[in-house]
């Protein structure tokens, strides 16, 4: 960890400074105080023993600057603690993953001396961010000097001045040096090779680790199926038969992938200690607000929000609404495909070169139309599933993702469900396909990496040439970095990310039998993405705090389900081929019974793999296995050795 | 619990017998007497710490009784210690079920005085097999005076000495006047009512308990479909139109019934204290034999048997044993449907009433023929599931119930398929199942409950008279007790009622609606269903070990796969039905692709229900929660207070 930085406490000792708090400028001297105690105050006093200090403005300080910005760092013991109170995993003497204890802690790989370096910065911040967010409220009826700002025994203090906005941000800091590294490793040499994963994890956490392998992992996916459809593309150009075999390909390929994508999962999520982590127990989410009553699990007082509202809220608002978004989406699809209809027939009057481009034109316009409506629904559904008021973040997500996912799904491919199966019109299907890929692709990357790195740039135009010359410079000092730092963006998550190859899944998975090109364009989609995320991360961004993960959560679930839409849709389309129509030249209801049989077959054949195929490899479950059995055999002769202690009468 | 029994142990005092170890009469001495140490020897030098005593003959004793025969039984304080290592659950002071302690047990609602009555028997004689199953060898390389029966440390000496034959069996007692009143109100009382569960659950475990739970949900799922099916059959007998309602019924019963089964089987389960008790770590089954190794998950000497060869054994022997069984019930099938055209054409030439009569004669012999081809497959299944050397129960377990489930299936079902969808007969179709499902719930019966006991009654013979007398004597004496228990046949298991029941529900979800009154016959059929299963239960078969369950197991699975092949039937049918056909009279084709998206509509529909009924009512989920939670809590406290004990540096 940086040595290079630190801030002196108020016993003159110092610390390595890795979380910054922000308060809004005019807050109230009172509440600061009681903050700052309860910060420092010891455990058992309910407090969370952490070290923090006000930032002392630099040279080049300005009386613009907010005053109010307070570093936070923790001593190496207390980290320690603070690991195993949020249930890390690290390695074992025995080269076994155990969950860390402070007592056992020489029993480590990695520990040496005193523990400095045994844990990483992120994990640092991850455990003061822990601390900070399990500061409870004891007896104060209110945030001091604020009355309005009402609390109760239990309720967690940062989230509520968050929520009522005296605490603008808490972020974790930057490390120039090991980012450095980090950059130069992960995205500026230029030949071909894996991430560094392991790295990625150490620096951003497991979460963005596992969104990074991900990515990985599904562009070498869909290496063969580009090498597969090249040759289509150069030499079959107008050869619809042979699709056939390339949809075949799809539908293994999507099944395997993903049940092979788990098992890599697994062991990447093993090997950083988070597989067999225990969820913490799940706290309210900062926006969830309720009558104040008891809650029947904790028995604490807590906000309490009845069930059958939220229901009410979903069934009755919520759900019409997506509905009316996608009768929306709909009535934009036949607006387009009128526009397409007028464009054929303006270049079928005159053709010329200017109508031969305008073909294009209604695709490009379509493209760019739906690539608005998913931005403009996402703030929507945003707002709605908020407004539903679930108590837990992670209900909150599946409901958001549930929604966006829907709608999304519907928008990007009704247009080609429709060419497909109304229309059957392989030639525009194949059009329409290239030029929603194409367009999505161009506009993602730059709504994602450019225009983020556009504003922050702009915004810092005064600072700029500074900044530009500091953020090379080794010995910034701390006031200059934060300040530089609480500027950048925030990073919101890997969502958009992860939705993003959601879609393009979808288009190489439902269609590239009929436009064999579009898993080579996905491959060099995924190829920039990688470095446009590593860019992103590493230079747009302020530093997210790490998320333990063990898989990739509820994608795995969408990415399923798409890869079932993906067998249903892959039969259909080989059922419609003439290669197979010249099969049962007598009867088309002959050839529907072959393809739905053959269809069930393998959406049988689908379950049953999902099922044979286990989800963790064999030897980690082995490791897995002799940790569950040596601790019920400590619990067996612990209870031995208590019992033996009895006397013990036969009657 | 009963105190009239009790036999002397060596110290002169008494205890209540539990469990009957019986070995071969022919045993040598050294055997014996080292078993019984074993047995006798305290837990902290490797023994079972249990009560043991010969059996001495009575006065009707002859000579040619076994001399060999042990009764086992514990102190209570034994029992109490051994129900902490079983991990049973138990109803706390504050009304929520926990993991019962010896430390704690005071805190426990039904703990009074000693705590004598606070484990039923069945709990009592499940902690003996449970501390006998766990007597392990020490030293010992073989059994003293067997220098072939070999043992290694680690190794279960009970289960040695069982698959060396040397041991005949171990069996626990029925405790007559307990059996009385159960008897009583379960099956001796004519008037209509639910089945006794809790005390079925106390008498015979949870997992006979659920069976019966399941076999009465089931049977009362039934009843609206029978009621819907009266009338059918009352005044719409050959008004095949109108089936249509009723297989859209029949769809969306099968799937709702067994979601809603899976919550109450939680609450049951979550009452009797299975459902959050631990699973605890696996051992070998007892035929699984293999080179002697290291078991890497417990570092423990161990047969090992490769993988490798496991999965050979399965795909060159078994996969292809089942698919000739499959292809020599098609075979029948065909014979079958011969015969039948045999007797249709005998019929047709000159139709009297013999004929008449005829036209059944097939179906009733095949009906016959496959109950006895499922009767020998299951024994072949056996065997191959044995000689594949699965090395836990529950693999073992799950090869064999689909193994079994894939040719019963086949078998029952093959014809009916073959009638609906291929000779699309909806007449025969009627009659077939009317004939199989019949016949075969008379089979079921008398196989089940009647052969059984007219062959244990023609064993008995001799002793026949004196039996009948002394079953319902109250004070006969231990001696003959175990002698006539001992005699019985051996219950193995639910899988056979199980099985009934799976194909049951097969009749009646993907078939009934073209044969209404299935619904009928399948009630009637549970109904006696219970009275002769709790009948067997409690007069025909030795007592069963209680085997704690969670749950119905694999076969929730298996009803499940079912049920979806029933959502797929039906719509099959719906499509073929007249009055669906009527409203396309232009195009089939288009008939089929509405038959088809309507069914995969409700596949999908059925899949996001299960996802979204909670497998858990929302009460027991709190109460789940807040043991959770509590545990957590105490967890930290306890780290709190070591914590705090430690100086801490700041630096």
């Amino acid at each position: 960890m940086q040595k290079s930085l630190s801030v002196y406490d108020s016993d003159g000792s110092t610390f390595v400074p890795l979380v910054v708090i922000e308060l809004v400028s005019e807050t109230k001297e009172e509440a600061i105080a009681w903050l700052l105690n309860r910060v420092r105050d010891k455990q058992q006093d309910g407090g969370a023993e952490l070290l923090v200090e006000q930032l002392t403005p630099g040279a080049q300080g300005t009386e613009k600057d907010n005053p109010n910005v307070y570093v936070v760092g923790a001593s190496w013991q207390r980290l320690l603690y603070g690991a195993e109170d949020v249930g890390f995993f690290k390695e074992f003497n025995d080269g076994s993953m155990r969950g860390f204890t402070y007592a056992n802690k020489h029993n480590f790989k990695e520990f040496q001396g005193d523990g400095d370096g045994f844990l990483s910065m992120a994990e640092c911040q991850y455990i003061i961010k822990h601390e900070l967010d399990n500061l409870r409220a004891k007896d104060e009826a209110h945030v001091p000097g604020y009355p309005k700002m009402k609390l109760y025994p239990g309720k967690s203090v940062i989230r509520r001045m968050q929520s009522k906005g005296i605490l603008v941000q808490v972020f974790p800091l930057h490390e120039k040096e090991e980012l450095k590294r980090l950059s130069f490793s992960w995205f500026k040499k230029i030949k071909l090779s894996f991430q560094p994963l392991d790295d990625i994890r150490h620096y951003f956490g497991e979460g963005m680790a596992l969104y990074f392998g991900f990515l990985e992992y599904f562009t070498l996916a869909l290496i063969p199926m580009a090498l597969i459809g090249i040759p289509y593309y150069l030499f079959d150009w107008e050869d619809y038969d042979k699709f056939t075999v390339f949809a075949g390909f799809n539908l293994v390929w999507c099944t395997v992938i993903l049940e092979l994508w788990k098992r890599l999962s697994a062991s990447l999520a093993y090997g950083w200690g988070t597989l067999s982590r225990k969820k913490a127990f799940e706290e309210p989410r900062p926006g969830f607000h309720g009558v104040l009553g008891v809650n029947p699990v904790t028995g604490r007082a807590e906000p309490l929000y009845s069930n059958a509202k939220r229901q009410l809220r979903i069934y009755l608002v919520s759900v019409p609404f997506v509905l009316l978004c996608l009768y929306l989406s709909l009535y934009v699809m036949m607006i387009y495909f009128d526009m397409e209809g007028w464009a054929l027939m303006i270049h079928d009057e005159e053709p010329t070169l200017w109508t031969g481009l305008l073909l294009f034109i209604p695709s490009i316009i379509y493209a760019v139309v739906i690539e608005i409506m998913n931005l403009i629904y996402r703030y929507a559904a945003e707002f709605l599933t908020g407004w539903e008021n679930h108590r837990l973040e992670s209900t909150f997500q599946n409901h958001l993702v549930l929604k966006v996912l829907v709608f999304n799904f519907f928008n990007c491919f009704a247009s080609l469900f429709y060419i497909a199966f109304v229309m059957q019109d392989m030639v525009l299907l194949r059009q329409s396909l290239a030029t929603l890929l194409i367009t999505s692709q161009i506009l993602n990357q730059i709504m994602e990496a450019f225009l983020p790195y556009w504003l922050q740039r702009r915004r810092n135009k005064k600072a700029h040439k500074r900044m530009i010359k500091t953020m090379e410079d080794k010995e910034l000092p701390l006031s200059e970095q934060v300040k530089l730092e609480a500027d950048m963006s925030t990073y919101l998550g890997t969502f958009d990310d992860y939705l993003e190859l959601f879609l393009l899944f979808g288009y190489v998975s439902l269609f590239s039998c009929v436009y064999p090109l579009a898993a080579v364009l996905v491959v060099l989609n995924n190829v920039t993405e990688v470095y446009s995320d590593a860019f992103k991360m590493c230079k747009v961004f302020k530093r997210p705090f790490s998320e333990p993960a063990a898989n990739i959560g509820v994608w795995q679930l969408a990415f399923e389900a798409m890869s079932v839409i993906a067998v249903v849709t892959n039969c259909a389309l080989i059922g419609m081929s003439p290669q197979v129509k010249s099969y049962f030249p007598e009867s088309e209801t002959q050839l529907i019974m072959w393809v739905v049989g053959f269809e069930h077959f393998l959406l049988a054949s689908k379950f049953i793999l999902t099922f044979v195929i286990p989800d963790v490899p064999k030897h980690i479950q082995i490791k897995l296995s002799r940790l569950e059995f040596e601790s019920l055999e400590a619990l067996k002769k612990r209870k031995m050795l208590e019992a033996s202690g009895i006397p013990k009468t036969d009657k």
